[in-house]
């Protein structure tokens, strides 16, 4: 890049429960420069701001040519979209944090908020595997199970603002605790303590021997249990068809609501691949009325895995500056 | 009206699988004439335009004034809206009828065309119970269990047109078989013969004596269950409750897939208003996380029985003469 050259980029801010991530990024989804640092929500949101903008003008101030900042996106977990706080995140100290008006005192910039899975989508739909699609569903499949629903091209926020938040419908009536306080979602099956949960009950259930069973529970994490099965444990194996088979016959319940052209799979224990995905797309289509069968392709994330969060809080900032949909 | 008067009206049409009832409709939504015929689908789908484009002449002859047509609307089973195409309609006897190409030698003028319960939802949009919302969701509780979602103020059709077929998501794993040939679909319980299934459950379940024991399975239609109900019945009242129950836990899996301000609830079953309301109302809440608990109302049809399915499909022509969403 010329060093004179000016452009445009948009800060993508993606707050986790540990550490957070950002990057300035350019229209067309280049991450220019990025950085990372402990969220440390035990200190007050003000103390974590200072900190991300003094290391934000660092990263700019490294940058060639001259970089414009333009506007802001945060993916965020609880973060409501329409009133662009976030309130009583999970895993997070703070109990309400108002985005913008922690914001401005740095940037007078637009700044947009949405929680991650949402996030996600925006960087699936402007630069990964949803580009061009008018209707999809993304699911992020993490600590926790999160969904996006894009509509007519257009993100679903509802009048919440909470919409999609398809981790809590009931994948099991009566079934498994979650962490909600109800029994049976879907988190309680798909996400990542959900399959280590599975594994648990396999084992209990199942008489042949595995190399799980010289695991504590807490060593079944999904990433151990994909090396496993990879490495021909029929047990781990079975776990994630278990999961498959539950997640794809709830994601058919999905496919009746909003019709997508495709449902994006996304996180940890997506990362699974075809471990995953073959049992799920079988247990999709099973459970599809005729006429919806064959017409729902399932994807993996095309983000490249490291910046899909910054990019999608990219997404975000530059979705908004459009002031188009989604 | 004055005689000399010239005013705009669309034909709204209902195809249903016994009768068919049109009716001339204003912007407004006052519908100016109506009338009824049989459908008679064993008959080519030629002549069936032939005989309703007949009668509306005759009807728009009558009329005061000068109407003058300016496009039509079908709600029909089975119809798809971005094809315009009716395919392998239930109930009736034609395999396939491309809609604008019956039409238009009749009408040079815009068709649109769309499921029933889509029909139902767009009348409730432009001149009922929607009237002004920007995310809600229609479910007819009929013959069937159709439905209908408002996202963005836009209908949403998804990529097979067919969005919405929340009849066909899974209320009850491995549950009772459902016409589709799949078990335990929300229609195999809230539809007219649902709750039939469920009454006759009932007696076979519980020793209490009813009014019920003296009927024939046929017998218990939905409206003979209301009376009994209405007259003291506590058997039939248990057939709403338990109804209502698996419709509302139902309901608020589609909550959390689009977070709509309002679910109207509309057909035969919702005609039974409290019996059916109160229980399905509280179902849905107790199956919502925190954060959407009381944010959702459940609401009665807001447009009159006898027109509404017209005035529908008339809604439909006028959204689609605005170009406009939904």
């Amino acid at each position: 890049m010329n060093d004179s050259a000016t452009y445009e980029v948009v800060l993508g801010v993606d707050v986790g429960g540990t550490g957070t991530a950002f990057g300035l990024v350019d229209r067309a989804g280049r991450c220019h420069a990025q950085g990372a640092m402990a969220t440390d929500s035990h200190q007050p949101p003000e103390q974590f701001f200072q900190r991300l903008f003094e290391q934000v003008a660092a990263l700019q101030a490294g940058l060639a040519g001259h970089p414009v900042l333009v506007g802001l996106g945060f993916g965020a977990p609880n973060a409501n979209h329409h009133t662009g706080a976030i309130v009583h995140p999970p895993n997070l100290h703070w109990e309400f944090v108002d985005l913008p008006a922690q914001v401005h005192p740095y940037y007078e910039l637009p700044v947009a908020v949405t929680n991650d899975a949402n996030a996600v989508a925006l960087g699936e739909h402007r630069f990964g595997a949803a580009r061009g699609m008018r209707d999809f569903i993304a699911i992020t499949l993490g600590t926790g199970v999160g969904g996006a629903i894009v509509a007519n091209g257009a993100m679903v926020y509802g009048v919440t603002g909470m919409a999609a938040e398809l981790g809590h419908t009931t994948a099991v009536p009566g079934g498994r605790e979650c962490g909600c306080g109800r029994l049976g979602c879907l988190e309680a099956y798909a996400s990542a303590s959900g399959i280590q949960r599975t594994a648990a009950e396999l084992l209990a259930q199942r008489r042949a021997p595995s190399t799980l069973r010289a695991l504590a529970y807490d060593e079944l994490t999904s990433l151990r249990l994909c090396q496993e099965a990879l490495g021909g444990d029929a047990l781990a194996r079975e776990a994630f068809t278990v999961t498959g088979r539950i997640l794809g016959a709830k994601l058919a319940d999905s496919v009746l609501h909003t019709s997508p052209e495709a449902i994006i799979l996304f996180g940890g224990v997506a990362a699974a691949g075809d471990l995953l995905f073959l049992p799920t797309a079988l247990a999709l289509e099973e459970n599809l009325p005729l006429v919806f069968q064959g017409r729902v392709r399932l994807l993996p994330s095309g983000l490249p895995g490291a910046d899909a969060a910054i990019l999608g809080a990219a997404a975000l900032g530059w979705t908004q500056l459009a002031g188009t949909a989604p």
